[in-house]
């Protein structure tokens, strides 16, 4: 697009008994689910949310997903979820992902303002691309079907 | 209702390290997994499947569960969820379940036919009851919406 | 033991899209992982943590789970998980659980002060015991292995 | 490492309830879970088990993965999840992963001879990377610490 990523957009959780698994750490699949907490945290925080999209007809599948592990997160570990727009069209979707540590005081704290510096040690790293489909899973045109999110989505991107 | 209970079925699986935790034992909230699997091929079996009732439009939420849980399962152990309709009514249905050990050649076995006396060393009981719902979520009477369906359940119940 | 009940603590959190299934509603089993977090948090605002106790080479298995399920939760709802603890010796515990709905500012509020009074409609109840284990899976006696943590669980009953 | 992939190893499933979401189909980082199955099921057809292998101390993380999904899977679809050793090393080993349709009839097959040619439509196509690890995490030469892991793995490359 010639437009330049996004800021990185913060969402902080504590890590589930659960998530963990007989190694003693995270099971690596769970990190796409906090991929996606990261994501659906961002579009709120932009003022719309998937929710709404998806009670509109809308739906934004994952069609890549990638990761890398670094270190491994841990049983009630306080983590950050930091996501950013790569880039998008009014067809795609493209995220950044960063899993990392994260000070307890976050998980009750306000949403952060977006930064260009994410803090705390990095574990995952990773990304998504997404492709807009409407309810009949046919690529839908969001500058068309949706066109306030689609200038919400340009003008995140050039503030 | 008078009639005595189903005989049991049994549905064979291997445990997955996803279902592991940091305990070294299946995570507890996955036996409840389990039971929705042998509930699946109870049904499968009895010449219905669960997918065909959605298609209908019918849904069977759980309203109650219980488990009591006797011995862990470990990640790559062979189980036997067995399973039995104790009870059931135009608009309910309660099932019996029981996870026990099995050996691995049962994995690659056909359906073995309902049994009196489920095998193996027992791990978890419990059960679940449910309604029948329409696809608006109001209970329905399935001797009128799916008259098949009943018929089938009552024969089982009689053989 | 004679003693009441303690006071109701409450963890809120919002609904992943991953814990919805095809009937658009949250699947049954995930409750009995929110349970968990109740538990969890319940013991954190106590004073001691889990990930400690199992440091000490203790554990706390599930042995029995109930859940009566009257309403169904949703992607993105904001729900209050209670918790609070019925009974127990120095070998068992007991906790009640109720998820309920929540308004969506308390995702960010400091933990809450104990109370008699849950609030938010009502979704789903239920509980689980337990037996403390040492890291052998025999039974342990918390007053013998754990004083500190017996002594905390008597005096938050009494207060 | 200038030796030929592996033959591709085939491990069929069925889909389970609680792995579709609200969009109807199957949660996408279920996938990854599948993926590892056919992990699983390649190194024990190979001869080993993963579950002898930690009981030796190796572990074997995931340090990368990757998924390109082209078609979703559904609730009770029957799925075969192909597998091949794409390259190795004494210390890591790269696996492929495809995710397809499969006939009914292959749940209760035995495990097929590995093949050149995997079967189905194309559901899922994708790879994991992964580091040997002693049980203190750090890296470990696996033709010195299981030979004949190490023998298995290139005698099944040459073959």
């Amino acid at each position: 697009m010639g437009v330049p990523a996004s800021l990185w957009y913060r969402h902080v959780l504590r890590v589930r008994y659960q998530e963990s698994d007989q190694m003693g750490v995270v099971y690596h699949a769970n990190y796409a689910n906090w991929f996606e907490l990261g994501r659906t945290e961002l579009i709120r925080q932009m003022g719309v949310t998937y929710r709404e999209l998806e009670g509109k007809g809308l739906i934004l599948p994952v069609t890549d997903l990638q990761m890398t592990f670094r270190k491994p997160a841990r049983y009630d570990d306080v983590i950050a979820v930091y996501t950013r727009i790569v880039s998008f069209t009014n067809v795609q979707l493209h995220f950044e992902s960063q899993v990392r540590t994260a000070p307890a005081f976050q998980l009750t704290s306000p949403p952060a303002l977006p930064t260009e510096e994410p803090t705390g040690e990095l574990l995952v790293t990773g990304g998504t691309k997404h492709v807009w489909l409407d309810h009949n899973w046919k690529v839908t045109r969001i500058d068309r079907t949706a066109p306030e999110l689609f200038a919400l989505l340009t003008g995140k991107q050039m503030s």
